[in-house]
Formats: structure tokens, sequence, C-alpha cells
């Protein structure tokens, strides 16, 4: 079972970092989740909920009555107590026997997988605590929750594998059945299709996957498909991902449309092209643990300002799991928004996109996005890299 | 559009609360969103994002800039402004200019449909407002976000009508289906593909819409269909519900399976069902503007233990929108879990359930959960409310 892996890795990550309890506290949380809860539950839970990891690797789930055996059937508490008119008391009785002397929970200012527990339930569990005077021994439980998610055992591995498998498949189908003319929705519909024929869920919102931008003047990453028609001289590309088991791709390919009288992309559009494969192997190139994001992101977007392009407004690589943009350490340049997260040191067990863009004047963006992970060895592929356009004739 | 109405709603609660700034403040929603999204913006925003309501009803919506034309799209917000590196430094420009006396943000100890901002998303606004001198200026958003999801326009009424006539058409359905011998996952297996003819989506987790429970002893309200056979004196009940552009129905029927000899149910089982009903009666017959819930749920549940059944372990009824448990005001006790829920007052265009339910020993659990609409006049009927058992030959 995942989650009772996941569980045990927690334990382990709180055992390295010295930290003697763990709770993921939530209500109702269809209505507003904590990221976390699909490694150590799996299902929606109703009323307050506190699933506590202790140091010891104890783990036990305070839970509404209704709850009670659904929570149990994961196998992943030991102890799994319940409650009609509120979690208060058994909480705190729970707490008074454990006496941990350090309370981690889900808030995070700069790594939003971490930052699942509400401003309205924090204050809650302070009060709560404050009742036994354990309320000073609140903290952040970003690196436990970060080594869950990110250090991603063998059969997340092989899950993100056979989604990358179905999302190349799907590429290949539409590289095939694209013509000038069709447009963007039309593309998008394609490949709608073919992503249900096999059963899978797409990697995000439905509407921007794809995305699909053909031609120069497009509306820029992440916005939804058009009207607008493939023509002769295009470059196009498209950004995808499905879910297997939970678990997400994210690639993107670049495609050329042949003039009539063209048998090769013209010269501009290949240099571009050739300019982001080779910020991925730059990148890629520098990969390994212990690294930060930042150096990586570094020689992706050098290399591409050094062939006299714009930088890219966005960082060079992210982790992929179960969401798309996945993980606390980043591929990325220290802006503002990035937090500390590019500064997060690579480990082994991290899967990234590598993903550069450029503009090529009167054609449109070109770029690459193709999926490692990280090895004892180096950035090992988990997709098959693009290294040639793909041309339409 | 539902969105611009619903942020128009919000500027007029705001006005007749006084309060001159109310920020939903969220990044990587696919993640971690916040339920009020779906009401002001309804797509998901991937950077850090600021949307603004001013008193004067003034929008402003500051995203990063691959979200900006989708949120443009919405119409909803009369500027959006865009950045690359981090919100900072254009949120605080803004509330610069606005310079607001309030700060309202999402958050709630007791409402959880108005605690969607995390806590360390919480903690990033009031380190940046600390810049400016304005961080004592926050405060919980609780009374607008209540006014926008409880206060139900034709629109939303006219999606959860249809959501309603589709659910009791499956009921109807499954109800010339049933026998002995069936296993409860059969059943919930049937309902999923009527469902699924009509293209709808569940109005909340599959495993658990429909439950299916059938005869003494099962698991319990929210507990996943079983092997567990339906038998010949076995009370069979069931909790399902759909979602009709995005507006959920939540209903539960009782049904009873009659024994070979029999042709109408055991007294036992009759005066369970009817007990039922009288309790629904009398929470229907004393809802109107400005009763208090508790005021509510005591009638239903006395008029349960007054027939000499347990009272049931959960508030006899909840508001119902996109969410199947939904809005701040409750019609429950004054149990810690609920906060100050059942002492809210009920508006007009509140949508609830009511559910009371009670155990005949040796059959089943017998429970109705109908839908009504709080109106001037008082409660009027959204489902046809149950009345008779369901009888299975």
């Amino acid at each position: 079972m995942l989650i009772q892996e996941k569980v045990q890795q927690a334990a382990a990550a709180m055992e390295s970092l010295g930290i003697d309890c763990w709770i993921t506290f939530v209500r109702e949380t269809a209505l507003n989740g904590d990221p976390i809860l699909d490694y150590i539950v799996g299902t929606d839970l109703t009323w307050h909920s506190a699933l506590i990891v202790s140091g010891t690797g104890q783990t036990c789930a305070i839970v509404g009555k209704y709850d009670q055996k659904t929570v149990k059937d994961t196998g992943a508490y030991d102890r799994v107590e319940s409650y009609v008119e509120g979690i208060k008391q058994p909480l705190l009785d729970y707490l008074k026997e454990l006496n941990p002397q350090q309370i981690a929970v889900n808030y995070s200012e700069g790594s939003e997988i971490c930052d699942g527990i509400t401003h309205g339930m924090y204050l809650v569990l302070q009060a709560y605590l404050a009742e036994i005077g354990l309320d000073q021994r609140l903290m952040s439980a970003e690196k436990i929750v970060s080594a869950v998610r990110q250090c991603k055992s063998e059969t997340e591995i092989r899950y993100m594998q056979k989604a990358i498998e179905h999302t190349e498949a799907i590429f290949a189908k539409v590289a095939q059945w694209i013509q000038p003319g069709q447009t963007e929705i039309e593309i998008a519909e394609f490949m709608h299709q073919e992503r249900k024929k096999l059963g899978l869920a797409s990697a995000w919102e439905e509407d921007v996957c794809p995305s699909v931008f053909t031609g120069p003047d497009t509306a820029g990453a992440h916005y939804k498909p058009s009207e607008r028609k493939v023509e002769r001289g295009h470059i196009l590309n498209m950004d995808f991902g499905v879910r297997y088991e939970g678990y997400c791709s994210d690639l993107q390919r670049t495609f050329y449309v042949l003039q009539e009288n063209e048998t090769s992309p013209p010269a501009a559009v290949q240099r571009g092209f050739d300019t982001v494969v080779g910020s991925i192997e730059a990148a890629r190139q520098l990969m390994k643990p212990g690294i930060q994001g930042i150096e990586i992101d570094k020689a992706a977007r050098d290399h591409v300002t050094g062939q006299g392009y714009e930088e890219f407004p966005h960082a060079v690589g992210h982790q992929v799991g179960r969401f798309a943009h996945d993980g606390t350490a980043l591929l990325g340049p220290a802006w503002e928004k990035y937090a500390h997260k590019p500064f997060e040191k690579l480990e082994q067990g991290m899967v990234f996109t590598i993903e550069p863009r450029l503009t090529v004047p009167e054609h449109g963006i070109a770029t690459i996005e193709d999926m490692v992970v990280v090895t004892a060895q180096g950035a090992e592929n988990l997709s098959t890299p693009q290294e040639e356009l793909i041309l339409i004739n």
C-alpha cells in the first residue's frame, strides 16, 4: 500500500530531522483539503480530523464517528479514535500522553505543497494547545511534507513512467493528424478523445490540458486553445499531461508546419529549436544530488540569452508528482515568488521537468518540456527527449 | 454570467457590512484552492494571486503573467494586473492607493466554507502589509463569503432543482430494479451507470455517492457500499446526489424489502419511518427567515427522542450549494464541532437538507433527506418529500 509506505517515509524523515510529532489537521476536505491527504489517508474527511505521526513512528488518527471505518481500512494508523461532538478532548488527551517537544503542522510561506492547513484551522489548533500549554511548540512541517512528496518510491516512478508513455503515444498520434486549417480547439479535442479512449484523467485543468499554441501572437502559456488556425510557416506547440494512478506527466512538444515549397524548416526556426535543445542539455548535464536548483536554471537561462534570445519569464523546471507543479525544490531563478525554493538542494528520487522557451519572430514559440529523475549518477531521462522538430507537411 | 453576479453580490454585502476591502489571496489553486474561487474567478490560478473587491464595488485582480488573459475573460474585474517576479509590489501599490480601513481575508475558525486562505499565505500577506503599516487592518471575511454562498440567486436555485430532478429520476429507476440477493456494490454500480448516462458528476466522492446500507449492523453513514446482500425484512437506505452546472443535490431515501408473506411493512418499521417523516415536518414547519438553526434541529431531534428513539449523532440539516455540505448557518445542536453555526439566523435563499435518522432494531436504519429553500413565507420544498416507504417485493 502506497499510503503505508508514505506514512513510514514520513516517520523516517521525522527521525532524521529530530521532530517528534507531526499533525495534519483538516475538516471538510472535499471543500478545502490539504495536498498531503492523498499520501496519508486517500479519502475525504468530513469533520475535524487529526492525522498524527509521532517521532517513534506511532500513528494515530482522530476523526468524526462516520469517518472512522474508512480511515481504519487504510491500515496506516495504529490507533483510530472517533468522536461525535468535538475533537478537542480526544486530541488533547492524546497529546498530553505523547507530550511532544515540537508539533509540526502543514504550513509554509515559501512552499505551496507544504501549506495545507487553513489559517482558521491553525487558530483552532493553537487555541486548543494553549489549554494544555503546548501552543508554543507549533512549527512548520515543511521539511517532512517535502520529503514525503519529493523522494519518489519505485512505485511512484513506475506510475509516472506509465503516464509519460501514454502522453508520448498521444503526441505521436496527433502529429500524424495535424493539418493546416485546423483550429487549436480541434487539435485539443482530438487529444481529449485519445486520452479518454485510454480511460485517463488530464494532469491539470482539462480546459488547458493540452494547451495548443500555433503561430506568432499567441495568448501565451496557460491559455486555453482558441479558434486560431494552423497555417503553413507556423511553429505550433503543446503542453499536455495525463494522470496514471494519480501521478502526472507534464510534457511539451514543438512542431513546425512546412510551407508548400519547403522540405525543412527555415534557419531561424531551426536555430530557435536547437537553442531550446541545447538549453535543456545544459541543465540536464549539471543535475545531481546536492546542487541547488538555481544553478540549473542559470545554465539553461544563460544558454538561451547567450544565443541572443530574451530570457523566459518562468523557472526552467519544476517537480512533478500528484500535481503537475509539485515539490519544494525548484529549478528557478531568485525571484520573489519562488521564495527559498531555488536554493533547495536536489536529492535522489526527485522528478523534474526541464522546459526553456523562446520566441522565433514571425513563426511562434519554440519550447520543449521533458522529464528527468535525479539519481546518484545525475539526471536520467524519464521521457524520450525531443531532439528534432516534428514536421507537419 | 454567474461570476459577475456573485462579485456584485459580494460588493453589496460589503456595503451593508461596512467593510471596504476584501482580498482572496491564493497560489497554485489546483493544489490548494479556496472554496470561494468558483464564485469569483472559475479557473485555476498558478502564481500568487489577489482578487480584490473594494467597498465601492471596484474590482481588481493581480495575477501572474500567464493567468492574466484568462482572468480578463471572466469580465468580473475592472482591472487585471500581472507580474513576472513577484506580487508584492503591484499588490502594495494598489492597496496604498485604496488605503482600506479593513482588509477582510478568507479565514474562519467556525465556518469551513469561509476558511480558504492557508496559514502560510496569511503569514505572507501579513508580512507584506506590515511593510506599509496595514497589517493591523486584517480581519475575517466570514460574513462576506457566507453571504455570497448562502443567498442563492434564481440561477443557482434552478441548477439545484435540475440536480434534484435527475436524482429523483435515478432513485425511481433503482427502486424498480432492486431485488433481494443484490449487493450494496451492485446497487451503487447501477446508480453510477444511470448518472453517467445523463453525463452528470456525483455530488461528492464517487466511492460513497451513493452510499447504500441494507439491513441491521451496517457500517454507518459515509461508508462505501459493501458485499452485504439485500435480504427480505431489511430496511435499505441510500444517500445520493449529482451535480448540475456545478450545483449539488443531496437526498436520502428509505426502502423496505417485504418478506414473502408480507404485503406491508411490520409495525416497528412503519413506526420508525413515520417518526422520521414527522421529524422532518416538525423542522420544516418552523423554518423561516430570522430563526436560528439550533431551534430547527431541536424540534426535529425532540420529535425522534420523544418517540423513544436514540438521538441522531449529527446536525439535522446543512446547506447545499456547490458542495453538498455548504454554508455557515446550520440546522444543528450546540456541539463543539459546529462552533457558532447553529446560532446563525436563517435567511431567504438558503437551501437546506433536513435529514433525521433512527435505528429500527433488527431491520436497519430509517432516514430521509429532503431539500428545502427558505422563502419569506417559510420553507418551500425543492425535492418531492418522501412520505411513504418504498416497498421492494
